[in-house]
């Protein structure tokens, strides 16, 4: 493997082994029954699964109380903006300088079509969606040991790979290597097929032309008036193409979960987050470090630390107890659940992720390039840089997404930087794609999720093993706790794990509230 | 051929063969040097190239004056609204009946990310832009003939296309097919590829499973919680995929013009005529309907009756003319240019394009299917139809382009019904895909470009003979006039076509006009 292929490759089949597949089973608004007349349910964390528990449990009268570690709601949903401050494990604290409007999203920053659960909270809680540029034919995919270490257009790098791709099927076929599995009357339509969809000549050849050059583009387009025929660009060979590892970027927008129409809230993901948090209120405890969580055949109460207050311990309690603190963090904490439940939390590792906004003097992607949107692919350190979804063709500065970084030794060592050195070296990197980062830049900020206090990690890492053995025991009830949240569903790292384990858990709890209130 | 393979190849066929290419040798902003004193020019036709032309013309300091047929900027830059009336050739008025903000642009209704004309004069004029979603994985193929008439997501065909292409050529390429074609090192890579890029399983091979659904989608979604295991779909038998023709749908969102990000006008597509209307002000003289076009070695002089004030006859005079009247209006108007000019206005036929906005009483397309923007495709007379990207998830009525007719049997068929029976007829066709068009249908409105007074078509048909022999003499000055518009370009059907003949028209005569100014 070369060039961007092991990255790429180990990416996409970490994802699958993780079962990443991205979909949700959210069948529609949640429709609880009234609660028991006094019934109370104790919610532990206020990122996703914690606000949609507490605020459907809440719409159905059940006295609730969330606790939150941070002083905001939304956990990983999260938008950092300018003025905002965030401090790292270790005690650093960043100050984010962005001009107004500007943001990153350090955590979920995207929303797929199918994710119904989050878009329809998104449409209940007036936030404002616009689409988000997933794949962009203009942007570049970049190896350090291809092509001269030049970036290439995606649209060139796609249009020659499906072109090599129906010109070898082509041949084949018209060769009969196919014959035993292509009757003859499927075999001409394969061909027209390829013909149309490779962009080939008509003699079956992808070949340096109008057809392949309406795929790839011209070396000069075509205009108006005299003087204004276009000129012919030559596709790369196929065995250039199939050294480079560039082809490994093709599949990204094809994936179920990065196909369009892809969403992103107006003015960050955060606003779903601060929705929930306006619609809930006071329910919400904020700065509250659980210190235990004990429960007996009454009740679960939850012992506390006020970050803001100092250490005062307090304790809470309540009938149930719907718990979405981050496995990385729950497994630290002493809770009274029997053996299966306490292995299975103790069972998940959490992703080291990182990602780094940068904010340049101008929006040189689009003013020098013409990228609006989407993603570069590379296989330096940073692995991708995103450019923004907004304000498309705006004057003034603005800010990439200037590292995202998934994979665990480029994390490790990013994340064992200083918040500076992470930003100096996205832009180092980044310059050899943009060599106008050199000039722009002008500030930048880093969350590495290793050294998030409220999740040290960015999602929970389950593998298949792990999965059969302790899947069913995690989310199953214990007593009178019930766990929720991304690590609790088959859609790992999506806000969509997270909201459906929610409705799933509160489902069931309303179920045990409603019986035990029938035998009380 | 069959299903949707005649229509659909024929259009890309008709594409190519026009020389569609669809790009831009828009260099940046003109910059024309001061105008002779007293220099004037007379801009026949404020459609793009005529609103081009008279903006940088002015800018350099000569006196331009307009005259337009209609009592609006724009020309074929259009967008329809609540409230307005239009008629017809024939004399069929319509007014359209749609609710506050919602809208169809019945001539163009997208921007590529390479027309970079067209993006400049947005951005300049002020003209905010959002996304366009071209392809949409969620939208629909449809053939009559195929899978019992049942409407297909793309990303369904697109996957399993895909997958049976890429298992079939890693099939030859094990069988040793292709030896003598790909070495025997980049016939690893090339298998990794297909693997990768085709979602094969770890023998090559497309099948029901993790792989296949993470492209295609699945039988049942994964989600969180306790049973939110998914189940799998199973892909289509590449014999079923080839007969129903709905591969031949799956290159569009690749073709350069076609590719992402695209852009529209926020509030459709006329904001841009309006903007130039706004920007010219008096200079532009509306609802003048041309008569006679004449010139001697001194100036060009139009005749034109005002159709507002009644018939009175007026002649303007200026040293200059751009002409931008469509070649199908303008071959029937008077003009004394000399033959190889003459030839060339006469050469050029023009398209018959159609299209039906439908108001439906809520966004049921997003609602019940999810779909978001985008596209579907079917071999109905219909030809598509398209979602709106804008006011996602927007409670109310929605307006879906609800027919797009370019084949010439069916635009002329729609175009020799009345308008409301080309509503109905879209309506019944449009509701074998969306059953949810009978109870949800509110009213319509339809544009036949064969019929529209100022255009009588909505491009020209270049042939590539027609091209050869006509195009530079179409292009060329004839004494004091020269040609500017779609039709002038190798961008036909394209406002970026518009945009660059204009700007190459207006810098030859800039020339001409310093040349003249310094002989006299």
């Amino acid at each position: 493997m070369i060039g961007l292929t092991a990255g790429s490759t180990a990416m996409y089949q970490a994802m699958h082994s993780l079962g990443l597949a991205a979909e949700s089973n959210f069948e529609g608004p949640v429709k609880l029954s009234a609660a028991p007349h006094g019934a109370s349910v104790l919610v532990l964390g206020a990122g996703m699964a914690g606000l949609v528990a507490a605020y459907e449990l809440r719409n159905a009268g059940y006295r609730v109380q969330v606790l939150e570690y941070n002083a905001r709601a939304g956990g990983r949903n999260w938008t950092l903006r300018g003025g905002d401050r965030y401090t790292e494990l270790g005690g650093q604290t960043q100050e984010c300088r962005f001009d107004q409007d500007l943001y990153i999203n350090p955590g979920p920053w995207r929303l797929p079509y199918h994710h119904r659960g989050m878009l329809s909270y998104c449409k209940r809680l007036g936030v404002a969606l616009e689409p988000f540029v997933q794949i962009n034919h203009n942007a570049y995919l970049h190896s350090r040991t291809a092509f001269g270490g030049k970036p290439q257009r995606l649209r060139a790098v796609k249009a020659d790979f499906n072109g090599h791709v129906a010109e070898l099927l082509a041949k084949a076929t018209q060769g009969n290597a196919l014959d035993a599995d292509v009757t003859a009357e499927d075999r001409a339509m394969l061909l027209d097929s390829l013909r149309f969809w490779g962009a080939l000549d008509k003699n079956y050849r992808f070949v340096k032309g109008p057809e392949s050059n309406d795929r790839r583009g011209f070396a000069r387009d075509p205009g108006g008036g005299l003087s204004a025929r276009p000129a012919f660009s030559e596709p790369v060979a196929l065995s250039d193409l199939l050294r480079s590892g560039l082809w490994a970027a093709l599949p990204f927008g094809e994936m179920y979960d990065m196909q369009t129409t892809m969403f992103q809230p107006v003015g960050g993901m955060g606003q779903v987050g601060q929705a929930f948090g306006r619609e809930l209120g006071s329910l919400i405890r904020y700065n509250a470090k659980i210190i235990e969580i004990h429960q007996d055949e009454h009740a679960v109460s939850a012992t506390f630390e006020d970050l803001a207050a100092g250490s005062t311990r307090q304790t809470v309690r309540a009938d149930w107890c719907v718990c979405t603190i981050p496995l990385s963090i729950l497994s630290q904490i002493p809770m009274n659940v029997d053996g299966p439940m306490a292995k299975a939390i103790a069972a998940v590792p959490y992703c080291t992720g990182l990602k780094v906004g940068l904010q340049f003097k101008r929006r040189f992607w689009e003013e020098d390039e013409q990228i609006y949107g989407g993603i570069t692919f590379t296989d330096l350190p940073i692995g991708q840089i995103s450019y923004p979804s907004s304000h498309f063709f705006a004057a003034g500065k603005g800010v990439l997404l200037g590292a995202y970084i998934w994979d665990m030794i480029n994390s490790m060592d990013f994340s064992s930087m200083t918040p500076a050195e992470r930003v100096a070296k996205a832009v180092e990197y980044g310059s050899q794609i943009h060599p106008q980062y050199t000039q722009e830049f002008d500030n930048g900020i880093a969350v590495a999720w290793h050294r998030v206090p409220s999740a040290m990690g960015c999602f929970g890492l389950w593998s298949d093993a792990n999965r059969a053995e302790h899947y069913d025991n995690l989310c199953g009830f214990d007593g009178r706790i019930v766990l929720a949240g991304e690590h609790a569903s088959y859609l790992p790292a999506w806000q969509e794990g997270a909201v459906t384990s929610a409705l799933d858990a509160i489902d069931r709890l309303h179920r045990r509230a409603l019986a035990a209130g029938a035998a009380a």
